[in-house]
């Protein structure tokens, strides 16, 4: 049961890759700390913590009046450290500051890396229960004012930008705090990946199995892997089957739950299609660029199946088989980023459904349950999750009444499923759909090997963005007459 | 000190006068209980309360499909029962819901009326926490969907209807939640009362200092009512006027604090001013029609101006100088609103700042002080207030990214100081400013003595109201198809 939670977990972190080490380094920035409010609804509660926020203004065209046209790009930090984000969203400090001539302001979400709100005791039920989005977009709320008053642009337009959890944070930013945000740019954010939305929640896997499936004209790669899927399976129901297993895949300790190994696979599976970059990145273990394209092709000199299979995984694994190394199907990730955070969050407010059917998809057919999610929840933290709760909170699916917000989503990309892809009737909502590209690409430094459909959606985001930020230049300009 | 908050709490809640025994009764209605979170924004609070709502279907044109063309007229509850609100609105129940076919609905504020989360403890400090207008929002946004539900009636547009706070609640209803609500009628509801607005925080007592004004040609009675505030001022600075002031208003105890004798006779005159209708009202004691009209012709026959002012205060208490009746400085009204509740919310996030400064209006000069309210707060609740945080989490100023709403506010109304009386660029934001109009008469029955703007204002307000809720219908057809 922990494993499908964490495979959530991974799904929606794990593509924070590290940068290639040839890219330029992000612009240097100063480092701060806000004493936050604990619980922004209970004024009871009088309880406050050291937030971290991070300062560039390596490329900022400070105001010379009351007045600024330069922004404030406002990084919505999400699950994991706010200087890792910072380190991965070049686009945003290398490329757009500088063009916008932008003030960069990296915050880092409550309960995540350094913001602890009590310390090493931070996971515990009772004190876990101050993280949830709307706390943290409180705490954004709360800050910008407060950082824009110590800098004396208190004028300047704020434009949120975010990925992945992030991504959803800045267009949920903009829609509930429109008079802090004069816009947003979310990439890959599966705001609609929750239930009573259009999204279908057996998208993300379906996503990942063709991109699979589309590395040769007949879907070769993803059929056997489907049938390595099958084949898996029928084995598992005998001791000699489960053992051969252990040794196929090289596991570290015997296999019992052949749950177990599939949630493994799929984990691993999965974040290759969020990740398939065009260039080598690295996470864990480095990996080439175009993963898939490379995994298909040891998969093609197997004759085997389950063989294929393995080699699939060796990519994204890469040690998996080498002398003396063995693999521990609880790992898919360095653990890095704050998974007691996620966890808690996915059995809280973030339920997002995600099945597979085995049919639209090469995996072995799972439907979402949220009794098993409930029960596991309860168990773990004490909590039971309410999977009505964000698009009760949120607008769901009617963005109607909202404005100037970029939703970006990849064609690689399986939370490409839970996207906003088409602009459903708001103003100035914005859906680029980038041809090639894997999770939030586009955040990424630009790169020789990028696809041109990336190139193309950067120069539209730094259009929008711009024109958000002069609309909301000349409205505060008028406003200050 | 404990007086001035009982004047904000007096100044928002005491206009809802009982209904004239000629009204028709409103609709009968049923009384529900819903089971409801106790906090929205922690899942490790467990805690759940009933929460009272009523509902009428007397005048509701049931939808006979998926989608409804008939509103619900979802009244958001404010400080006090909701059974008084229901008795008292009765534009809302009694026509609105019946030119519209509409669906009544009024829930009850979460520590109001009978909706007591901690029962006899709610107001201790650590559980009336738990009192917040975000708290009290995500309530509705939550029992919207399970009334609908139970009702069969799920794609019925939503209208957010409320008066003075509830009139608050019902804008930033629809600028928060546009996916539920899909219009609102905000009557006198002071959003700007707040720091960091345009707001004049001198304008609440100005308007009642004007409405004293005019109703003469040389604005005598204001005059008059200006320079009696400065005799007792005088007064007050020997213990022989303070007992010719102990005995001149027929105090039941011996005046010692100068304050508490302006406060209350404060209270009394900008209550007039908020309740200043056309025709006789009930509120403690029946109030005669045009209240301050009568009050000034009963001045205007004293030489005297302290006993001009009592005369005054004669038509508001009705009972002072009877034999064997007294007047209790500390007693403005009835009690039976939720006093402890508003207090509570006064000393955190409803910080709004009232003062007087003896020129503009005919008060004793008295600035508004942040220092004293915590002061007060601090002591009484164990809280500090947060005067910035309504603009923060709320639009403020700017309501350029909402839209379909309606502002009404009365010219006679003190609080129209803080009312959104002009359009500032948003979309379908329709302002009524009611010539003759005192604290939402709109909301009130009409009445042959109504003023020709109050009727005016009705129909332009069911007008959009029933566009709100076409546009609404019309989009949620063509959504499910």
């Amino acid at each position: 049961m922990k494993l499908s939670i964490i495979l959530v977990i991974l799904y929606i972190t794990c593509a924070w890759v590290k940068s290639n080490t040839e890219d330029p380094p992000p612009p240097p920035y100063e480092e701060f700390y806000y004493m936050q409010t604990l619980d922004h609804f209970n004024f009871y509660n009088k309880g406050s913590f050291p937030q971290r926020y991070l300062v560039s203004d390596t490329y900022w065209t400070r105001p010379t009046g009351p007045i600024c046209e330069s922004p404030v790009l406002f990084y919505t930090g999400n699950e994991g450290d706010i200087v890792w984000f910072y380190e991965n969203s070049q686009f945003v400090t290398n490329v757009l500051a500088k063009e916008m001539g932008a003030l960069l302001v990296f915050a880092e979400h409550r309960f995540y890396g350094e913001t602890m709100p009590f310390g090493n005791s931070s996971s515990l039920p009772e004190n876990i229960g101050y993280l949830t989005s709307e706390q943290a977009l409180a705490d954004y709320a709360q800050l910008i004012p407060a950082v824009l008053s110590d800098l004396g642009g208190s004028h300047c337009p704020v434009l949120a930008v975010g990925g992945s959890y992030g991504g959803m944070l800045a267009s949920w930013f903009r829609m509930k705090y429109p008079n802090i945000i004069d816009g947003a740019l979310a990439a890959s954010a599966p705001i609609l990946y929750f239930l009573g939305t259009n999204a279908n929640s057996e998208g993300f896997n379906e996503i990942a199995t063709i991109d699979f499936a589309e590395t040769s004209s007949e879907g070769t790669c993803a059929t056997r892997i489907h049938s390595a899927f099958n084949e898996i399976t029928q084995m598992s129901n005998t001791q000699n089957g489960l053992n051969v297993l252990t040794k196929t895949f090289s596991l570290c300790e015997e296999l019992t739950e052949l749950s177990d190994l599939i949630n493994w696979l799929e984990a691993a599976i999965t974040y290759m299609a969020m990740a398939d970059y065009p260039y080598p990145a690295n996470f864990l273990e480095p990996m080439p660029g175009n993963p898939i394209n490379v995994s298909c092709s040891l998969l093609a000199k197997e004759t085997d199946n389950i063989q294929g299979l393995v080699q699939v995984m060796n990519v994204y694994f890469n040690s998996s088989g080498q002398a003396g190394q063995c693999n521990n199907v609880s790992v898919y990730t360095t653990g890095a980023l704050g998974s007691d955070g996620w966890d808690y969050q996915a059995c809280t407010e973030m339920v997002m459904p995600i099945s597979a059917n085995g049919v639209q998809d090469f995996f072995p057919a799972a439907p979402w349950s949220l009794s098993q999610l409930t029960q596991y929840c309860q168990q773990t933290w004490q909590v039971t999750p309410n999977p009505n709760w964000i698009t009760t909170y949120y607008q769901g699916q009617d963005l109607s009444q909202t404005s100037n917000i970029i939703f970006s989503n990849g064609v690689l990309d399986p939370w490409r499923a839970g996207g906003v892809v088409s602009n459903d009737g708001g103003n100035d909502i914005i859906t680029i759909i980038i041809d090639g590209g894997a999770h939030h690409l586009d955040l990424r430094m630009p790169n020789s090997a990028d696809p041109t459909a990336v190139t193309n959606a950067r120069v539209l985001e730094t259009k929008y963005l711009m024109q958000f930020a002069q609309e909301a230049s000349f409205k505060k300009q008028l406003k200050s007459k």
